[in-house]
């Protein structure tokens, strides 16, 4: 049903876009109310306005902290127009209806982008606005309720379509809209708090999400999709190609936290269905992909590169030889970006601004949330314990890092196999560990020829001697794994039996 | 800082556990401010209380939907007590302070879950007391909120250790608290009106949960964890056993997916690392579970078994020879379950009340969000098309079907071989579909000899001849894949050369 709107109430944080607003709302005759900041900038553009203190009779008081709070403003909003008994309850208290309610909050996510003190962000969290919106949304047969200036054309549109009235179909989807901003404003609070108080795991747990884009489809063509940023700085630039995909979004993201913790200017990660398929970090830039690529270029086919420097001509040549979904850098120069355009199925992503800054990751599943804090740990030489007789050298203890962060990034059981600071061969996914240590050699028997030493990296420990036995008979010298089984032993007996370099790490790196 | 109680303010949904809190209150002489039913039942347990209206000398209007959003009690909450300013607000206004606020809302949870019509679901959207909470814990400084009677004995403790007073840890604590409440009740009605409109992918987006509990630790010893449940019942009955980990419940999860679309009463999947590892479908339960067990023997070490029916002696008798983590049924008779209690690091669940519900999952990726629908399509026979010129019999469909289903449920790429409704090779989570097929064809050749038909399923098209051709030359008759590459004419010329029965899927089936 159309609402014919003769009051507005507008309280804003955020002023802009007014004027033509208020134009369309004068042609109508619709009377506003208002105070403070909104009230002086309506009267500087010449329009008239209400004070809310003489609408309601009741001066502002403690420094604005209550102002709207007031019987004569939300029984305003919140009385049914069709119900008898509360016209009877307005006029005997000669109160009189809001019809349209304009309202923005305190900028209380903008007081915590600028960590501003504690005081100053208590004080940004908005008591009145949200009431009020929460009212006319309540409200929204009778009462049409805004929240944010991107909607003001809608608005217009709607009270030029229908003669400064609102159809119920705008003032729900407006409705929805205003409760989608009060949940996610509590939401922020409620998240800071939790931050402040280092209490991450609430009774009541809210998670949630600026709209980035909505996806053609999700990682399967029948199911719909849309992908959300948590900051209000998404800081991943799409600069050339066509729409990214849900899958292209998990496999970048994989990427991502494979490369940025490679040192920096130097690192390439290759991925395949959220999997590495080749890590390296070499100071050539055009080596570095090369040795990433020489891992499995099988796989590698319609995969994401990701390299944490900035893309020059000559690895541009290289990179255009193959087919690839994605290509992530800091930046492209100017040559290597005019030829990587050339391929239109080519998506270029410049991620020199993006950095992760979330401490827990979560996930739903079935009916459940799953959360927990990031294996984000930076690994040292102190996280490891030689405990085979045979010491590592240095290249072969920094070569046992490297595989052992890559291994984390790789799904469960992982294995990973490295030699001059290149993978040499991944083994993932797999539920038994021998299998991941087959798949890891047959990989590297494929592909490689290495005459360095080979170091493997294992997610977990291993439960029996037969993986660490088939990694030594395949020519490899050094294993990091954590420790924590009952055969620990016998693996360093085995170990020592072999002259092979043994480790064991402190933590365990399950990813599923 | 401690601050003193002199004045409360109760307004309950839930009235239960009131007697005991008023008795402490009336020994710290605390004036209670109430209304409608609190009052009322105030009175009857013989207790001291101001009708709010009484005290802000304005009569509740429109049936209660405006009562207490008063400047008289909103400065009594809000107003800063070592600011002077505001203190002569208070005074020359003749307001006086509210230091406590107990409160809890209209119960929008229940009316939705009682799927009461939508305008009684709007009469349970409550105004009236988010706003008092969230104005009571944007002041926590001053004023105590408790907006759950879980919290009465705490708030208790509190008022007796500090004579009538709370300390600011406590006061900071239960308005955390408030503004997860608050944020959960806004989330819900947000959600609400999402589904309504059939809108899921809204600007802004919150999920939420309730915590089930904290966790020991995450998917390894040092991240930390917790679950939380999207319903306000888990419906999973854990009757036996350890606490479960995070990793257990991923597993049960992945378990319970499966299990729920195979045929009622005769279904066994097994599980490790979040894949299946075996999975059948047999009228009698031993079978089931031995036939699903046979698929991989060696990776069901350590593995969840889920059987969707009632777990009998016999079957208890065999699964208690192996070494499982978890066991998930829809019920144990009394023999099966003191038999399989005597294990003590089994866990035990009933899931005979579980259903998965939610139209869309969701998980967090570096800064954002991947939100899609679930792929939780039911297979018939319609959603394939014979491409071959060998028509399937009804035994190879079926089986196609089920290997089909079974193969959504795999890391992708995830190629599935199965004979007689059981799995007989999983190859799981490889960057290349030759290397899945691999791997299948390599577990069914170590544990498997069957004279049966051999099909297989593969998640997404053969990009090449060479997995199909892999699988025909170990013996499989008929395969099933989605369309879409542009090889696909040659892969059908491919199976029309060596007679083999080739289907093509409607729908792709990437898992990540």
């Amino acid at each position: 049903m159309k609402k014919k709107i003769r009051t507005a109430l507008i309280s804003l944080s955020d002023k802009s876009n007014l004027k033509p607003l208020l134009k369309v709302l004068k042609k109508f005759n619709i009377k506003i109310i208002s105070s403070g900041g909104t009230y002086k900038k309506i009267k500087k553009l010449r329009f008239e306005c209400v004070e809310i203190s003489d609408f309601t009779g009741f001066n502002q008081i403690l420094g604005g902290r209550v102002k709207t709070l007031h019987p004569k403003i939300h029984s305003g909003i919140l009385n049914i127009r069709n119900n008898k008994k509360h016209q009877k309850d307005i006029k005997k208290n000669n109160f009189e209806n809001i019809d349209l309610v304009i309202v923005n909050f305190y900028p209380f996510e903008k007081a915590l982008a600028q960590k501003k003190n504690h005081k100053k962000i208590l004080e940004n969290i908005d008591i009145g606005g949200p009431t009020m919106v929460r009212a006319a949304a309540k409200n929204y047969e009778d009462v049409t309720v805004i929240t944010s200036n991107d909607h003001y054309l809608e608005l217009l549109n709607e009270l030029k379509i229908h003669k400064g009235a609102t159809s119920l179909e705008f003032r729900e989807k407006m409705s929805r809209i205003a409760f989608a901003q009060t949940a996610y404003y509590d939401s922020l609070i409620s998240n800071y708090f939790s931050e402040k108080s280092k209490s991450p795991f609430s009774e009541k747990k809210i998670f949630f999400g600026n709209l980035v884009e909505k996806l053609r489809y999700g990682e399967n063509p029948h199911q719909q999709s849309a992908i959300y940023s948590q900051n209000q700085n998404f800081n991943l630039k799409k600069i050339h190609g066509n729409q990214l995909s849900y899958n292209n979004y998990n496999d970048i993201f994989s990427a991502l936290s494979i490369s940025k913790t490679l040192p920096k200017n130097r690192g390439t990660a290759i991925i395949k269905h959220a999997n590495p398929c080749g890590v390296s970090i070499t100071k050539n830039k055009l080596d570095s992909f090369k040795y990433a690529l020489a891992c499995d270029p099988i796989s590698a086919f319609g995969g994401i590169v990701s390299c944490n420097f900035k893309i020059n001509h000559k690895l541009a040549i290289e990179l255009n030889k193959i087919f690839l979904e994605v290509i992530i850098a800091n930046g492209f120069n100017l040559k290597a970006l005019k030829l990587l355009k050339s391929k239109k199925n080519l998506r270029l992503i410049d991620a020199s601004n993006f950095n992760f800054n979330q401490s827990h990751k979560f996930s739903s599943i079935g009916n459940s949330i799953l959360l927990q804090s990031e294996d984000n740990k930076i690994f040292s030489k102190r996280d490891f314990k030689v405990v085979s007789k045979r010491k590592p050298n240095k290249q072969q203890f920094d070569n046992l890092i490297f595989a052992f962060n890559v291994c984390r990034y790789v799904k469960s059981n992982a294995i990973v196999l490295a030699s001059n600071y290149t993978t040499i061969g991944i083994g993932s996914g797999q539920p038994s560990r021998i299998d991941s240590c087959k798949i890891a050699i047959d990989k590297m028997n494929e592909f490689t020829n290495t005459k360095n030493d080979i170091v493997a990296a294992s997610d977990a420990f291993f439960p029996f001697v037969d993986g660490i036995e088939k990694l030594v008979q395949s020519g490899v010298t050094a294993v990091v794994q954590p420790a924590g089984s009952i055969r620990d032993k016998e693996i360093i007996k085995f170990a020592n039996a072999t002259n092979t370099v043994l480790i064991f790490s402190k933590t365990r790196h399950f990813r599923h």
